[in-house]
């Protein structure tokens, strides 16, 4: 006889009668029960679930409704034929088919392989976790999105205008509270130059379907945001590294690259560099947007945090001074709200929004109308921007704190930057640091981070990593890194290397030492920018 | 001086200073109003706007917080100098950027064009919109949507645990459900089974990204779905067209296409046949399954209203059937719900799915959390089910209305689809009707539909449109066939014909004996088939 191991979920929406009854039909359906099975006598299964009689026949009856079990009078209850069992009976005998050989089937172009931070298996919860990406989920304005989310429900007449919106440009009263929006802040635009789109990353996405054949040529920064090159690999592109420093995008390389290549497309994140944290300077800024014109290349400005700016003058967008038109200005609410909201936008010149919403309406046809609805209402009603005021001071506390934590715990020869703005510290290993043994180590005391290599293409970040601020509160932020600081200095002693070069230093220095020596310690060259809080 | 036309909007959320202040700095940051500009006086503004002065007042303030205007006393209120010429003002003089010619700078491949049914000019409303793709917004389930859509926003902890959702595959307890659904109706999976994207095409979309490289064959339906046609022909996929007849997809046709040809995947509307509304019958599924066993052929199920079944039996799903893993199975919520919801889903053997969240990563990273949650407790709680039960009995009387109305009003020649599924009817005009005249004098009298066109690639489609009853109630179906009824007569009686060829009949008939020829006219070979309600 069949035992069910069933053990209901009393927290779930799901009446626990239909609980047991999918349970069981899966058990059925998948075929680790065979037809004609007897099922347990109600009371067994009510003893050994925790369920009462009533729910466990509630669940038969279910079972039999659904034409997955048989109940025979005086004989208890039998697991039917499957449904797609008697169908096939009525069909005529077909060979076994063969194991289906998928990997020889997928496509060779735009095949992308991705970093490993997105495998399932590093979708992991940690109790410290500087991962990018995140933000802190405590301090979201809970009322007002509760608020918002449900004003589009409180009609009926705005549900419907809702259910027959179509316009694939995204809902009008977010595309007005957008334009408003940017043309605050000096982009001067109006509801017909925004695109809502998936988040920002969609926005890149469709950009490169728009513009990039394969084998045409794409700038991006290096160390640089890995989603982007991604997208742009996915359509063949010949990507171009150039480099960044402390101004941001080299330009004087770009000129050179342009000189010799046809470059159909930048893309900078010239507000918040990803993930140094660098703002480009004034000077970089002219000179792209002289080589834009001069080599007519559109210029992708991916302002993804461009709300939080703790310190230092908020230089206008690319796009506030862009009269010619060559720059494609997208931004997201993945930070100032949530990642997983997907909600973000574009505003170009018209000829090219218009491919854009082709290409979408491909892609997806739209963006979810509830989310969009919902935002206008949050940043018509100024919630967002509430909620903006307060993340700065947040995480600038937050930023502080990160600073001072690394001075104190991080062993000597250790670098990183002190961004103005975003979230990202960029951090350079002590030499001599077995990058893969020290992610390994910190994960298992609790501490995540996002490894540099992601974000270079030539394999050379290894010796960066980047730590996010947003997630984690002071206290979290002080605990997290003496404990990065404690594996690292056990890395950097060499305590279980397998590296017979590991350099072994001699005995971890007292705190104080330590963060004296921090305070003397080399300085990257970000840290000599404008982009150093100190 | 400046004079501010501005009406307000009483209706918005936006508070009306804000509404003032948004309009002012509009014009301002366009540059319809120069710096200097001396803006009118409080107690004008507030005549001329039927605003409060104070409200006026208000939004001065805010246009000189954002540093847009500055007040000098005595004098008046004044329009500051722009924020990007302020920041121009210390940059380099560069000389007046070339506009920028974005045409030439557009990718060659996967260029798409679109039905102009997709041009916004075309988006706009009618009182009779036959159009597909639509649902009726007056059914929708207000109470269930709002409180499905309120409950992620009644605690933190639920809110915390949609904020730092980041799983690629989507939110767990919405493919749980989504899993439960799909074993109900024989296709057994799991929740890992399962990966949730923006609706249907979204579906379409990554499986092109994931299997098609240029110049790989892709067989489609015709006439057949145009969003998977252009989703396959953007990725470069050379397109194989193989006809629907009264049971479907022409098999025999297709094996003699797989003889001759590699195809790297065939994609089917098995349940309804999109624009058909034929559904494929239980021989051709397995000389289907059997050719993608024998060719090694992935299969693209496109199960896009299998739940609206009126009459007939529901035969089981290709994926119901597929031990070898061949078919990738793909549902929406934009039939069962509404489109701009952008909710779908995705069954298919593990390793295409691990691909196709690559894929999705790259496109961008992944579907709103919020509309997941909201549906997985619809799902939960049976609400959507409901739901479709209550749609089932209300799109049965209107597919009836619809017949009944054709057979009244067509003239006749005039042949149509009455499908046992779905919203759609497949009608041949009658000879000689020119397509573009009728679509013009319909919509000029209210009535909007789907040209044939749009749904063939050789041209042949434009004698054949389609017709949706899903959006409209009995009486709109009626009185917008009556409309439609006649304007085809007054085409076919050549009124104002252009074609010097254009039949001309005798004068309009009396609606009965209308009706009685109707009932004697050529069946179109889908209405002799099984999927006939007649």
């Amino acid at each position: 006889m069949l035992e069910i191991a069933f053990r209901p979920d009393r927290a779930s929406d799901v009446p626990l009668p239909r609980q047991l009854a999918d349970h069981v039909a899966t058990l059925i359906e998948t075929g680790r029960v065979a037809a004609g099975t007897k099922l347990p006598a109600t009371r067994e299964v009510a003893v050994g679930s925790s369920l009462s009689r009533k729910s466990v026949a509630g669940a038969y009856e279910i079972l039999a409704g659904r034409g997955l079990v048989t109940a025979h009078v005086g004989q208890g209850t039998f697991v039917a034929s499957r449904v797609f069992d008697r169908a096939r009976a009525s069909a005529p005998a077909t060979p076994t088919p063969r194991a289906f050989a998928w990997p020889g089937l997928f496509a060779r172009g735009g095949a992308v392989s991705l970093p490993a931070s997105f495998r399932r298996s590093e979708l992991g919860a940690y109790q410290f976790d500087f991962r990018g990406g995140r933000v802190d989920p405590t301090s979201l304005p809970l009322q007002d999105l509760r608020w918002a989310f449900g004003r589009p429900f409180e009609t009926r007449a705005r549900l419907q205008a809702m259910a027959a919106h179509i316009d694939p440009f995204g809902w009008p009263p977010l595309r007005r509270e957008v334009a408003r929006h940017l043309t605050a802040r000096g982009i001067a635009c109006e509801a017909d130059d925004v695109v809502i789109v998936n988040g920002l990353q969609q926005a890149i996405d469709l950009t490169a379907r728009v513009l990039v054949d394969p084998g045409d040529a794409v700038v991006i920064e290096q160390p640089g945001y890995f989603g982007a090159a991604l997208a742009f690999a996915s359509r063949g592109a010949d990507l171009l590294d150039v480099d960044i420093d402390d101004e941001g995008l080299d330009t004087d390389r770009l000129a050179r690259v342009l000189r010799l290549r046809r470059v159909k497309l930048a893309y900078v994140t010239a507000a918040t560099q990803c993930p140094t944290g660098v703002t480009m300077s004034p000077r970089r800024r002219d000179a792209l947007m002289a080589l834009a014109d001069e080599h007519q290349m559109p210029v992708f400005e991916d302002d993804y945090d461009c709300e939080l700016r703790y310190a230092g003058p908020t230089l206008p967008a690319l796009k506030a001074r862009d009269p010619g038109g060559h720059v494609i200005h997208a931004g997201t609410f993945s930070k100032s709200l949530f990642p997983s909201l997907r909600l973000g936008y574009v505003v170009a010149a018209r000829p090219l929004l218009e491919r854009l919403v082709s290409a979408r309406l491909v892609a997806d046809f739209g963006t979810s109308v509830v989310g969009q609805a919902a935002l206008a209402t949050l940043l018509a009603t100024r919630g967002l921007e509430r909620h903006v005021r307060h993340m700065r001071r947040l995480y600038a506390a937050r930023l502080a704190a990160l600073d001072a934590a690394l001075a104190r715990e991080m062993p000597e020869g250790t670098r990183w930057t002190t961004p103005r703005s975003g979230v990202l510290v960029w951090l350079t290993l002590p030499p001599r640091t077995d990058p893969d043994r020290l992610h390994q180590a910190a994960l298992a005391r609790g501490v995540a981070y996002s490894r540099g290599d992601v974000f270079r293409r030539d394999g050379r970040g290894a010796d960066h990593i980047v730590l996010s601020f947003a997630a984690l509160d002071v206290k979290a932020i002080d605990e997290g890194i003496a404990r990065l600081g404690a594996v690292m200095r056990e890395a950097s002693t060499g305590k279980g290397a397998e590296r017979p070069d590991a350099h072994r230093s001699t005995a971890p220095k007292a705190p104080r030492a330590r963060a004296q020596s921090a305070g003397a310690r080399e300085r990257t060259r970000f840290q000599r920018s404008s982009d150093a809080i100190r």
